[in-house]
């Protein structure tokens, strides 16, 4: 296989780290970044000599494609750190197959694998001081490709760049959400590429989630855009319903991102004995479930937010407030995952990943 | 209004044209830009003071909103200059009322009109030597917006930069297309912003038209995602189907780019007296009208290829060939409109302006 062969990382370290201006009391999520970041160009049909280099703007002429033609995939991923100061990666090799399913998508080449794991494990040793232990603290890390070939013609580009960027995020809680069901606007198409953690992916949810704010929602569950009658997900989370004791969550489809934390949270719940169903969910079964008292708990699932319980969801002009439940399924999950994370449970899974 | 006002534009003119190293017989489609390219950029709620510089690279922040969730919109226009070396544009105010509404649609602010037609018209007068007259020769003018507040959160960006970059065009006769009647593959959602020339309706076209390629098929004609029953549109160009001497195209919808070329040729073909109904399409009175002989004509209509008439289409595993038309519909609107776009032809639409 080409490029199968690791080369070298050639490595430029800072002269002096920033970190000592950080306040990590106060961490906007995705505004700070560490000291350092990957690069690796792929130019003539072949990924170029890995590069690390201090943390700074990229030059690229205004032509290039990911400007024009939104040809961009990327992950979220999170690095954790324990009491012991080690670092765990949780399922790294998910985000890795992942970038390179929508990379495929998007007609992008694939990263080599060694190169991604060479690239990640020594960002992060170099950049150890970012990753603060404490429960909830973490670095968040965003690999993504882009399509830096200049020319403004619509066509796959021959030339791009995968980089890896870090930033520290912090332990918070944001209160729990209320979110408006979709019944106009869609996220994703049949026969698209909603499966895909592609740039396009995104910037049509801003306009419809504005308009939610402004009603007071701060997300939207997106609904199968042929009928609206399925709920589908949310804009960076997979959604789980619980109808009395029962888990439920829609099958991932090509318009459903194939969340990591979903698939965790329904082994967690398989592993507990919860009853779990994957199956489509019709909107007027949830709003049945909460006229009929069965309806428990709503939450979603995702890297950043890991289970972010709706208080309250809005759908065909009514208003749903969820009762606050004891031993609840998203705190049972949250908490369970996160032990996990930062290597305080066992991990019977084998989802930790020592740096 | 704010930003109602229109400011002076700041110039920075390159030293020495680079015009003398382009070879204008051999020119690449949106390969080689002009000496000069127009910034603004959006800073604390307001397009700041517009500049036009030489064409160079950008510097941004590896974390700006572009790169990571695809918030880009753009526009494809170009100059004409007729034998006397006056410039012309081609409905103008179309395009700068599509890109605010791709903005809109993609919650980015509006670009003030005044700057738009002053950044314009200032640029094309700078790099006029770059327009070259000669039927069929053009400048292809990319006006586009960018997300370029650095933070990686997914949510619209506050900062944005708008730009026009221009690229010389030449006359070229690629031959006409084999187009392959999507199946599977979709290109927008009902309720999505398929209708927005918005960077994300682009990438995931390539992947499939990769596939059609290999299949000896250069382009896709895209159909509803909901039922692959209708024809939709091509990846930039709007389709035309001419059963007997009706002139079909789809209507316009939010799936659906509301090409400026697509309502000239229907203006054009009701003032000829042609027979015109805009309707959805199904592909099977396509094959039913191929099979009884009523197909004529296939065409796509957009800026770049102006008319772009169809030889062939697969459909469903099954390859039809049209025959070649005397007379065809396609090169009369390619003329017609090409006459007006150059200034060899009376104007009774009011369709040209001159710069
Ligand atoms: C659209 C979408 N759905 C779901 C998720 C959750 O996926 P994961 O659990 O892998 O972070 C994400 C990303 O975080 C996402 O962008
Ligand atoms: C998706 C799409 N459809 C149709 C068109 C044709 O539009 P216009 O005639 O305005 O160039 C374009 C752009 O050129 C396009 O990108």
């Amino acid at each position: 296989m080409r490029n199968a062969v690791p080369q070298e990382i050639e490595i430029t370290k800072i002269n002096e780290s920033k970190i000592s201006q950080v306040d990590f009391e106060n961490l906007a999520f995705g505004k700070v970044f560490t000291d350092h970041m990957f690069i690796c160009d792929y130019v003539n049909g072949e990924w170029q000599t890995p590069k690390i280099v201090p943390y700074g703007p990229l030059t690229l002429d205004p032509s290039a494609r990911v400007f024009h033609y939104g040809q961009a995939v990327f992950e979220g991923m999170k690095a954790y750190k324990d009491d012991q100061g080690d670092t765990f990666l949780f399922r790294p090799d998910e985000n890795f197959k992942r970038i390179n399913k929508s990379a495929e998508r998007l007609a992008m080449p694939e990263f080599p694998e060694e190169y991604f794991f060479d690239g990640l494990n020594t960002l992060l040793k170099l950049d150890d001081q970012w990753i603060k232990s404490g429960f909830g603290n973490s670095l968040y890390i965003r690999p993504f490709v882009i399509a830096t070939q200049p020319s403004v013609s619509a066509s796959e580009a021959d030339e791009y760049r995968f980089m890896i960027i870090c930033s520290p995020a912090q332990s918070y809680y944001s209160g729990d959400v209320s979110v408006l069901v979709a019944e106009k606007f869609s996220r994703s198409a049949s026969g698209g590429f909603g499966y895909a953690k592609a740039a396009g992916n995104y910037a049509g949810q801003f306009y419809p989630t504005k308009l939610a704010k402004e009603q007071g929602y701060q997300q939207i569950i997106w609904t199968d855009s042929n009928t609206h009658e399925y709920v589908e997900e949310a804009g960076t989370m997979n959604v789980f319903f619980r109808i009395n004791d029962t888990l439920l969550t829609a099958p991932v489809s090509d318009r459903i991102l194939d969340g990591i934390t979903r698939k965790s949270l329904i082994a967690l719940a398989e592993k507990q004995g919860y009853n779990v169903e994957v199956r489509p969910i019709k909107v007027s079964e949830v709003v049945d479930a909460f006229n009929n008292g069965s309806l428990k708990e709503i939450f979603g699932a995702g890297t950043a937010a890991v289970v972010s319980p709706v208080k309250a969801f809005g759908y065909k002009g009514e208003h749903y407030e969820l009762e606050k439940q004891e031993n609840s399924y998203a705190s049972y999950f949250k908490k369970s995952l996160m032990d996990i994370q930062y290597n305080k449970a066992e991990d019977s899974f084998g989802w930790r990943t020592k740096v």
